[in-house]
């Protein structure tokens, strides 16, 4: 089958004709791919910074944001049959550890990821396991919603996490209005009654932010802190996801911040670099998110289903895949770049 | 009445006669002090630490640890009548805001702090609310529980947050095992069958700490980390509690949590500077802790009766304050020490 | 002023001059009326049927959802001023109880409750505690309003404590699609994305109930149990809420339940009357449902200053409260009567 | 091998030479067992009361309380190896369904129950799943925790839930001190510092089980009610956990519960037979408590190593099987009966 590979760092990537993936194990399940969603994680597999962490060995195929249509299964798949349409999480999780047991799968002790450590879905077919995928809806197109097994997925996570303890009245501010921060803009519009203020330095994401749902938009040029203080009554919110955790974004979120109120730690590149006594005369939470679980996919596939939750996509078809990854570098990429076949 | 004052800042402070509180408004109420805690804070308050902060005008009365009789009670108090012996909370709330409504009190919006920012208990009477007020089992005598008011109720509220999510086979470290970490062993104890993991530089410390509960002691000598490791079979412990906070703590105690493990931090001193990648990586949490509210110091006061949480403490007439504070600088205090009349 | 009072039981209610209500202690806060609702409570007073409970004193005037304006506040009161358009939360409470200081203010150990055992709101004005009013929004009226401070609030309660759980894919039937009921589905559907599927006898009902949130409207006609379990793929609702609790509702509603289901108690007529075997092999749990605290109130009228939850009125002056009570007697009032100025 | 089979209901047991399990799934866990749980269940079963809802085929090998050796694991299996000394979570469960990915095995939609519906270990070796297997600590023998896996277990599940809320200073009411109480017992003893009281027909073990950590001992005579209230300042119990379910338990621990109190169903045989009215005015919970979860028997093991939870045992060989039978049947068992290879 064709599947596009990595065969060096800082090289480009190539299609390679390599053999369809098959069924060995009684949990395996043979996805034909529908849509895999181009993500920047994918650019940055190539500038070499997954390598050691992954210890993947070279050459090997991309792609962690897949879904499809089942075309094999394993003798002890109960939960999808051949023809099925599938969303797949991006980890095939060992279901027999600690966390596995608790339904906190993302931490298992043996997961592994495609796409980052072994075979992904820039290809014809993907293997993953019974564990990983979760059936779609009718009304749901493969191409439409892969994107949101990763990415998608975690801004699910966090949004679902933090939306558990607002209430009517609360505020969440949103810092980041890119595809992450759409995704979890949509997800607290569904699950929470909260206000929601959107916090992004370019003006035209906000404006964006504003028709996906947030009740208040903050262009991030400097007077950010104050306004939205006083859109909080000088409190500060409740709650701040910050999707972007870089370029000064965590020192300005924690002062957005209310007495006893949740810091969601999700985008990354900066420290976390607060004094104990501030955290602890305000009694603040810094709390991590990784993506979602299983049950959280299952969720996002119903809010998609429901059509609260929507992404705007760019069609590929597989073998432009070069044409996807220098759009996405560029910049030229709204929404998301999904490889079709 | 006698009472012992700050005149100014980097002085000694001053035994006054000034006149004792009256009940003024409906909720008042006054209180016979049985035993004022001497505390490391009302060091710091003579140095100046506070001034700025409190915004208080001296001359005034210290001391935030208060337990005694009940003397006079205000028209519209029905909790407590004269002759009770109760245990004062620290904060004096508002009953009415938004936090105080959802039992949170501790974040009120308009609370005092008797003894930091108003004329405390190193005194014959002590004016408080109705609202700050719990009462004493028999059994217990206000000289011995005062300093439970405020720094045992500060371990007590991180210690029975934690133990609302640890099951048992979890770990918890406690760092420190000083005052606070000894009365948080305590209460893990009591509501918990997790493992206690106790870390102190200070190897004394760490022994009297297993006699307390502690089911293994670690000695801080700069193989601490890989002894929790070993300990948690590698793992690391499901939560940390932080009662030290400087010092190259939080470094280390960060590295002794679990994937998806909490953080809590309650000594301070230093920043917490972990970068965003490892918060998300490893989905960690941290968690700020106040003082406790006011029904945590019910509980507390349950657990003390119940003889399950004890204190020493060492007693010195309110005449010789000054004997305690120098005891406390020096270092010659084992537990806390107590101003009785 | 004027007021209209139970001057005995089987007979009708008469309008008096009596004496307006005045401060006389430190947290009184007198009410000017500016709407009253008429609950089918009030018929019930009036055929005696809380005479033992309230153990009220005739004659004495009833009117238990009342909003309006703050006529005067006691010395303490700071949550309010004179001037302030607001809603009366139905319970007064101590702050100092247990309850109280948990937040959980409707088991307070002192409550009264003002139109069942003291005066209440059919009259000119009404005198309440700091601990029971709520501000309104600029956007609201007090006569628009004032029906949610009871029954309202009730629906409020049950609909929010579900929603904790429910989660995207959920389903959650509401039993009765009256003046709760529709409260209770808009509730639903701001704070969370579950299925929402209403039953009830009347199929006008059920139809307005689908205009209001409902997903799925099942009319009750025999089949209904055998309709909500094709609904929901042979397995039962996450979640039932009876707003009904009588007439056979409870017998159908927890046939409709799935395992590890909740039943939410609230209308109530018949007896809970289930095999402790049926409750442990599918391990459901009846969760019972008083009305809402006063924090809930603050939340509902978010709701309602966001006007996710609207009701609709009908508005009588207070000197024709005869006609309002005959008219809902008669079954006449779409919506919920309520007696203005 | 040898096993122990139903033949006929209203028969005897008939010990039988039959194949010994093998390993046909990759999942597949064969046991040599250390221990077998004689359980009144499995009188039941001989009656007949289990054979429309288990729909076994006979003959069959019962017994559902297993523990051992294990003697040989599936191509899949990760978590167990031959020779590992593990107990047996009574239920083979998908590790698929919803209910399964949330942690939540115990509601497996595809769920088989060895002993009921299967093969069971009142044999040589049990056949089972990886999914059901949790390793003994070295310090326990499976005969001596066999019993754990199906009544332990329940009790666990049960008091573990219900310590969940409990804080100091409340009160929770264990109905009956037969085996699931003195577990539950020790169980709220390990978990919370709640006052535990328990309440039972029998002197005896009343007294048994305040040497086993109940704080109250009352006997169950016609006064426990009063007794309980009396203990309680007349406000009742926040929990009661009811493992007797029958011969007007219900209806007397309803009357010992407080407000807002949580109602734990465990034994079963009468109705709970409850006005709706009385559920709303003090907005009680009625919770129903199956078995408990794969991971609760994982916490139940780490209590047991801990030797925080014991049970008295009786072994029989199990050629004797008969004779343990008999003497359950006769009440001549202290504790519970063990077949032993």
């Amino acid at each position: 089958m064709k599947a596009v590979q990595v065969v060096g760092y800082h090289q480009n990537l190539v299609m390679a004709d390599v053999p369809a993936p098959e069924v060995t194990g009684p949990f395996d399940v043979i996805v034909r791919i529908g849509g895999a969603g181009v993500c920047r994680t994918d650019l940055h597999i190539l500038e070499g910074q997954w390598a050691e962490k992954s210890g993947v060995t070279l050459p090997y195929t991309i792609g962690h944001e897949n879904a499809g249509w089942v075309q094999a299964v394993g003798s002890a798949v109960t939960n999808v049959a051949e023809g099925d349409k599938v969303i797949v999480h991006p980890l095939i999780t060992c279901g027999l550890c600690r966390a596995c047991r608790l339904g906190d799968d993302v931490h298992c002790e043996q997961n592994s990821f495609p796409g980052i450590d072994s075979a992904g879905g820039y290809s014809e077919y993907l293997k993953t396991s019974a564990r990983s995928v979760v059936r779609l809806d009718d009304s749901l197109e493969p191409s439409d919603v892969a994107a949101l097994a990763d990415a998608g997925l975690t801004a699910y996570h966090a949004a679902a996490k933090a939306a558990r303890k607002l209430r009517p009245g609360d505020r969440c501010v949103v810092i980041g209005a890119g595809g992450l921060g759409h995704i979890g803009i949509q997800v607290l519009k569904a699950l929470t009654a909260a206000e929601i203020v959107v916090v992004d330095r370019n003006a035209e994401a906000v404006k964006l932010a504003e028709t996906m749902g947030a009740d208040h938009g903050v262009v991030a040029d400097g007077g950010q802190v104050a306004e939205v203080l006083e859109l909080t009554g000088g409190h500060g919110a409740e709650t701040v996801i910050d999707f972007v955790g870089e370029g000064g974004a965590t020192r300005d979120g924690v002062r957005m911040l209310r007495r006893a109120g949740d810091y969601h730690v999700v985008g990354y590149g900066e420290n976390i670099d607060v004094p104990t006594i501030d955290i602890i005369s305000t009694e603040i939470n810094f709390i991590g998110n990784l993506v979602g679980s299983y049950s959280d996919l299952r969720e996002l596939m119903v809010l998609a289903a429901q059509d609260r939750v929507r992404l705007h996509t760019v069609k590929y078809p597989l073998d432009r895949f070069q044409d996807a990854l220098d759009d996405l570098d560029a910049g030229r990429v709204r929404g998301r770049a999904i490889l079709v076949p």
